[in-house]
Order: C-alpha cells, then sequence, then structure tokens
C-alpha cells in the first residue's frame, strides 16, 4: 500500500507528520515522501525534509494525505501540486488531508459540492472553494476523509486506521502512540478559547 | 532562544514534530535540528530529516529536547549523542524529553534519582537507569520536564511554553494548532485499551 504525504515548502510539518506516526509503521504500509522535484523541503517553521519521490515517479498512490501550511494561500497557486492531486485522485484508496491540505485537494476539484473540513480560521476560503463545509474535526465523505487544524491530523489518520485495518489495529496504532491526550489548557477551539484569543489569531498575532 | 531538537538514527518523528511544533513559532525561538553530524537523519518509519546544526557547533542550547525511539535501547549506545546531553545539561533552561528519549537522559546522568516519565512499556528501563519513574503523562521537576509516550510531547511542550512565554501564549498556540483532541477510540494507555492490546505491544506485535 502506496502512502504518499505529500511536500512543499511551507507546509506544516505536525499535519503531516500526526497522520505519518499513525500511518507509515504497519508491515503493508509503504511511506512516500512526495514533491514536485528532490530538492529539500522546507516546512513553515524550518524543518529540512528530504522528498523520497517526485511527482512524476508516482501516479498511482494508494493512499494521499495533503497537510496544510500557514502560507496556504501562497500554496493554493502551486498548480504542480493541484494538478497532480487532480490527476492522482481518482486512483486512489483514500485522499485525506489535515487542516488547509483541504483548500488544495478543493483547489484540485476534488471536494467541489462535497463536506469537508479545515483549520478553523479557514473555512470560508474552503467554502469559497466550492466545499460544503463542517466544524466536524473529521469528516469522512466516500473515498475523502478531511481534519480540522494542524493536531487534528492524529485523529483523522485513527479513523482512516480503522477504515484500513481494523478497529483493534487502529487502538494498537494508538497505545503504541500513548495517544491519550492531556492538554493542560482547555483552548484548542475559537469557542473555548474565546473571542479575545480567536481574534489575535486571525489578525496574525504570534504568540510570546 | 536557542531550542534544539536532537536528531539520531530510528528516532521517532512525531516524538520531535509534536513539541517542535509549540515551540518553534514564536518569535523569540530559534529551531536547531543538531545530531552528531550533518548526514541525513532517517526517523524509524523512514522520513528522511536534514540536520541544520552538530553536537560540536552547538555548545549551549537553551533548551534541549530529545525524541524517543522504537530502537531505544540501540539508542542508549550512541555515546556521542550521551555526552552531548550530559555536556549541555548543566547550562540549558530547559531540559526535555518525550518518550523513550527519557533512557537516554537517565544515560546521560540528568536523571538520577529525580521524578521522571516515560513511554508507558519502557517504565522498568527508566527505573534501571537511575530515575524516579512517574506514571504522570508530563513530570516537571526543576529544570527538567518529560512527557510519556510520542504524542504525549504536545501535552509536555504546551506547559513547557507556558513556563516558557505564559498561559495565555500556551493557549495562543494551542488555538493555532486547533489541539482539541478527539481520539475516535479510548485506547490511548494500558489500562484503557485492557490487556491484550498490551500484550501484543509488548510483545512487539504491529498493527495490520
Amino acid at each position: 500500500m502506496d502512502i504518499a504525504f505529500v511536500l512543499y515548502d511551507g507546509f506544516t510539518a505536525l499535519d503531516l507528520i500526526g497522520p505519518y506516526e499513525v500511518l507509515a509503521g504497519p508491515p503493508g504500509a509503504t511511506p512516500h515522501f512526495v514533491a514536485a522535484d528532490r530538492d529539500t523541503v522546507v516546512c513553515d517553521s524550518g524543518l529540512p525534509v528530504r522528498p523520497t519521490t517526485t511527482f512524476a515517479e508516482l501516479t498511482r498512490p494508494d493512499i494521499v494525505v495533503v497537510p496544510g501550511s500557514s502560507q496556504w494561500r501562497t500554496a493554493l497557486e502551486r498548480t504542480e501540486l493541484t494538478s497532480w492531486l487532480a490527476a492522482v485522485h481518482p486512483t486512489t484508496t483514500w485522499t485525506a488531508s489535515v487542516c488547509t491540505g483541504s483548500t488544495l485537494l478543493a483547489k484540485a476539484g476534488v471536494l467541489t459540492g462535497r463536506p469537508a473540513t479545515t483549520h478553523w480560521a479557514a473555512r470560508d476560503a474552503l467554502a469559497e472553494l466550492g466545499a460544503q463545509v463542517s466544524t466536524d474535526r473529521v469528516v469522512v465523505d466516500g473515498d475523502v476523509i478531511t481534519g480540522a487544524g494542524v493536531s487534528a491530523g492524529i485523529d483523522m489518520a485513527l479513523q482512516l486506521a480503522a477504515q484500513l485495518w481494523g478497529e483493534d489495529s487502529a487502538k494498537l496504532i494508538q497505545l503504541a502512540l500513548e495517544y491519550d491526550p492531556q492538554p493542560p489548557f482547555d483552548a484548542g477551539s475559537p469557542e473555548k478559547a474565546g473571542p479575545e484569543l480567536t481574534a489575535a489569531i486571525r489578525e496574525g498575532v504570534l504568540p510570546a
């Protein structure tokens, strides 16, 4: 099972590595890190990652996982990326996104008229790109599964793992990753964090 | 603020990228990916990451974050790594670990007689290395903060962010990462997953 983890400059590392850690371990899974070319890709906080293959070489992945980016509006202009997504989606078993990765799928035409989720701050943009926007953390619609912002990729991937390998396997992965979350604060959504912090994020305020 | 994210072959990607995503964003934070040399490091599921600096070059990091590994017993033999940890810890503001990264800190002498946590399957080994093992998800002891298995690095790093930049900044980061976890199953600890799945992990069974 060839799993394509999509790389592009400015991607958000945890969007990709959450699902990667969940999905890449089982013996039947073959992870690929695919980009436009083999040049090192730098994520939006500076992590340098080396692609293992290219869009031209990987034309029939079974599963595609598209991460988002804090520079997602710029990423929408990457036609080599959205063209590849449009080309490979018809033959995937599952096409998945995390965070604003769903805007790339929408730009590629994959989400037109379909329910999907995204980072809470990008919901309007995803709607403008033609999707039926949900505020759920994970949305499954046929062969497309989308997760909300950044950390939601772990929850999305566990649901995908259950679809691929059954619930017991997904639970085994959860136990191996000791995924028993205990956030020290309760500020993970606009509703919980309140209007001040939410406005700060919308205005681009950086913590500290 | 120089933050050293430690790389070595076989490290677990999410152990590192969880804290990285939490800690690397604020303007005052300068993330470094440090390894014995600048050769590409491959994590335990195949992700190739390029170090940005070396142990020899980075001698006074303010913060050190040590990830674990599914091959952590082998990692304990990496004396260049444990020697570096022993050398830099006395001048760090915080020394942090995720998962079996705490066994590396213990091997380096950082945890002798101190409370610390680790992946649930490595508790006995951590005790043998001289730490006072806790089953808590995050343990703070003076200038050392340790997290439990893999995904616990996110919870650990949010606590560390609150120490570094205050609670409001930590909440802002949590909101930016939309960290409002909703695991589809309740199997993230041995107690919750039950004896069968726990025994399977101990015996090295891989999911699917």
